[in-house]
C-alpha cells in the first residue's frame, strides 16, 4: 500500500487533513448550518418537472454561461438587495466555494496574497492555499468585531491582492458595518470579497454590501443558495460584481462547470423564493429564542445575524461538545477556546438543544478569564 | 463601464479569451463530440424517480465523499477496464476538467511543471495555467503519434511534475500504445495522467491504461460520462488511481463539490450502463463509415479510436469550416492547419455531413505540401 508521503505531493499539503465537519450520527445535527425545513411540496413538484425536462437533454453540454440562471439570480438580488443588479453582474458556480476559488484564480494565485479577518470562514485560507495564494490573518477585536482603523492600517501595510470580509461572519455570527466595508475598499488596490453566505438571516435593517457595488468595480459580493434557500445539496453559489469581474472569472472558469440539472433546479427554486424564504423568519425566531435562553444558563453569545450562534464560555469547549453529542445534539467545535457554534433550525431542534445544554452548562460553563 | 484591464487581474490572464467552442446555430452540431442519441426511455423514467428522491433531501449537504457513486464507478471500471478497481481508487468531480484541476492542485501548481504532447486536449494547458502550473509542449510525430523514445527523452530532460497523455487523443483520435504509457511512467518521477475521455470508443482490442494501474502509484487514469454515456449535461468526470492519489486529492477538493442531484443522476445512469453503451457501437459504425468515405472525396483522416475524426487536408481549413457551416453542418476548427474535426453521431448526421463535405471537398481539398 502506497503512503501519501511517497507521492510527489506539493510540500505545503503534506501533513494536512481534508476540510470538513465530522459527519457523526446524531439525533440533531446542528453543526453545518443547514436549513432543516423540508422543501415545500409545490417546489418538489416543480423540481420533478424541471429536472425531468432537463434530463431529456442531458446528452448535450449545459449552457456554458448559465444565462437564464444568472438573470434569475440578478432579479432576486435586485428585489431583495437594495440595489438593481444586472445579469451581466452575476456569476454562478458549484457552491460559493467554487465562486471564491475562481475569484482567487483570477485575482490571487502564486506570488499574490489574500487577507481575511480571522476567525472567519475557514475555507477562505484553504481555498487560498489551493490556488497558491499566500494568506495573511487579519485581526478582530476581543468581541470578534473588526476595528475599522486597525483593519485599514493592516491592509495598507500588507497590500493584499484579495481581501475577504465575511458578513455576517462565520463562525461568530455578526454582520459587518458597511462603513467598514467601504473603508476597506478604499484601503486596498486589490479585490474586496464580501462573503454574504448568511445575508438573508441578518437582523432587520442590516443592509447588504450589494448596495456598495455602484462605482466600486473591485468589490465582489458572494452569496449561496445553501443556507436561506435551504438548498445545500444543490451546490449553487453566486456572486454579484462589476461585469468586468465576471469577464475576468470567465477566463479561469472550467467550461461547462455548472450542470444542466443544477441550472434547472436552481431556477426552479428561485421561482419559489417567497416560500423558501418564509423559513428564514422561522429560523431567525429560533435563533433569537436560543440567544434569549443562554443568560439563564450562565452562558453568553456573540450577536448573531446568521442561522447559527457562537455561544460560551466553556472551560473546555471540546468536552462540552462531547457532552452535548452524548445527549444526541451535534454542534460545531470551531476551534475557538471557550466557544461552540450551534445551528438554529426548527422549534423541536431548539427544544432538544436547550434541554441538553441545560444539563451540560452547569458542569462546563466558565467566565472569560477563568 | 469598467474595462477588464482596469482590474487587478493576474498578468498572465491579460489578453486571453474564455475557452469554448463557438456556440453557433446549425442544423447539425458536430463540433463538441456530444452523443446525439437520446437517453433511453427507461433511464429517463428512473432519473425522474431518483432525482425526485434526491430533491427531498436538497436542504442537506451531499455526501462529501460520494461513497456510493464511487463504488458504482469502480464496479463499472472493473467490469469493462480489464482490471479490478476498488472504490477507494476512484474519485469523481464536476467533469473531468475538475478532476484534472484537482490533480494539478495536488501535484502541480506554482513552481511546478506539466508536460503534454500537443496537439492534444486544449484544456490541459488551460487548467495548468489556472492552477499556476508551468506548461511544456511535448512533441508528436507528423502523423500525430507519440514517438516513445523522443517522448521519454523529453520527459527525462524537462523533469515535469505532471505528464499528460490523452488516449485516444483529442483532437487527433488515435489511442496511445500502452508500451508508450508504461515507458513514460518510468521516465517521470511525477504523476502521469492518462486522459481516457474517449476510451469506450476505441477500436476493438485497444486496452485501457487502467490495466497498468497495479504497481504504479503515480499513474492516474481519468474518464468522463460526457461522451460514451451520453451525459455531457451531467458534468461527471472521474479518475482511477492508487488510493493514496485519492487521499491527496481530498486535500484540495472543495468540500461538498458534487451535488446530491449529480450523484443521484450519475448512479442512475450507471445502472443503465448497457443501454447507454449500446449507442457506442452505433456511433463507432458511423465513425467508420465517415472514415471509409473520405478517400473517395480525395480526403484523408487520422486513425480514430474516438467518436470524432480529424480529417483533411484542406488548403484553408477555416474556409472549409465556413463552407460546411453554410451547408448547416458545424464541425470544429481545432487550429491545426489543413485539418478539421467532426463528431460521429447518428446515421442522419453522417448523411448530412458527407453530403455537405462532398460539395465542399473539390474546392477546398489539397494534398500535404501543396
Amino acid at each position: 500500500m502506497t503512503e501519501l508521503d511517497e507521492l510527489p505531493l506539493r510540500p505545503e499539503l503534506r501533513g494536512r487533513t481534508p476540510y470538513g465537519a465530522p459527519q457523526l450520527p446524531a439525533t440533531h445535527r446542528l453543526n453545518t448550518n443547514e436549513n432543516p425545513h423540508p422543501l415545500p411540496a409545490e417546489l418538489l413538484a416543480d423540481l420533478g418537472e424541471s429536472l425531468g425536462h432537463a434530463a431529456l437533454e442531458l446528452n448535450r453540454y449545459p449552457d456554458r454561461d448559465a444565462v437564464a440562471l444568472r438573470a434569475d439570480l440578478a432579479a432576486y438580488l435586485s428585489r431583495t438587495g437594495g440595489v438593481p443588479v444586472e445579469p451581466a453582474q452575476v456569476w454562478a458556480a458549484n457552491g460559493s466555494n467554487e465562486v471564491l476559488q475562481q475569484v482567487l484564480q483570477a485575482f490571487g494565485g502564486a506570488g499574490r496574497t489574500a487577507l481575511g479577518f480571522t476567525p472567519s470562514y475557514s475555507m477562505h485560507p484553504i481555498i487560498a492555499a489551493g490556488t497558491g495564494t499566500a494568506w495573511v490573518d487579519g485581526h478582530r477585536a476581543a468581541d470578534f468585531t473588526i476595528d475599522t482603523d486597525a483593519a485599514v492600517a493592516h491592509v495598507q501595510q500588507m497590500r493584499p491582492d484579495v481581501v475577504f470580509v465575511t458578513s455576517p461572519n462565520n463562525p461568530t455570527g455578526t454582520a459587518v458595518d458597511l462603513d467598514t466595508v467601504a473603508a476597506l475598499y478604499e484601503a486596498t488596490e486589490g479585490v474586496l470579497v464580501v462573503d454574504e453566505a448568511y445575508a438573508e438571516f441578518a437582523r432587520t435593517g442590516t443592509p447588504s454590501s450589494l448596495t456598495l457595488l455602484p462605482g466600486r468595480p473591485r468589490l465582489v459580493v458572494s452569496r449561496t443558495m445553501s443556507k436561506a434557500f435551504g438548498m445545500a445539496g444543490l451546490r449553487l453559489g453566486y456572486l454579484a460584481a462589476d461585469p468586468a469581474v465576471v469577464d475576468a472569472i470567465q477566463l479561469v472558469r472550467l467550461p461547462y462547470h455548472l450542470s444542466s440539472l443544477t441550472q434547472a433546479a436552481a431556477r426552479t427554486a428561485l421561482a419559489h423564493t417567497d416560500a423558501l424564504l418564509a423559513t428564514v423568519d422561522a429560523v431567525k425566531a429560533q435563533r433569537d429564542r436560543i440567544v434569549a435562553a443562554l443568560p439563564g444558563m450562565g452562558l453568553t453569545s456573540v450577536p448573531s445575524d446568521a442561522n447559527f450562534i457562537l455561544f460560551g464560555h466553556f472551560a473546555d469547549a471540546p468536552a462540552a461538545w462531547r457532552a452535548l453529542l452524548d445527549r444526541g445534539v451535534l454542534v460545531r467545535d470551531v476551534g475557538l477556546p471557550g466557544w461552540l457554534r450551534v445551528t438554529a433550525g426548527t422549534a423541536e431542534e431548539t427544544d432538544a438543544f436547550l434541554t441538553a445544554l441545560g444539563e451540560v452548562a452547569p458542569a462546563h460553563r466558565t467566565t472569560l478569564g477563568d
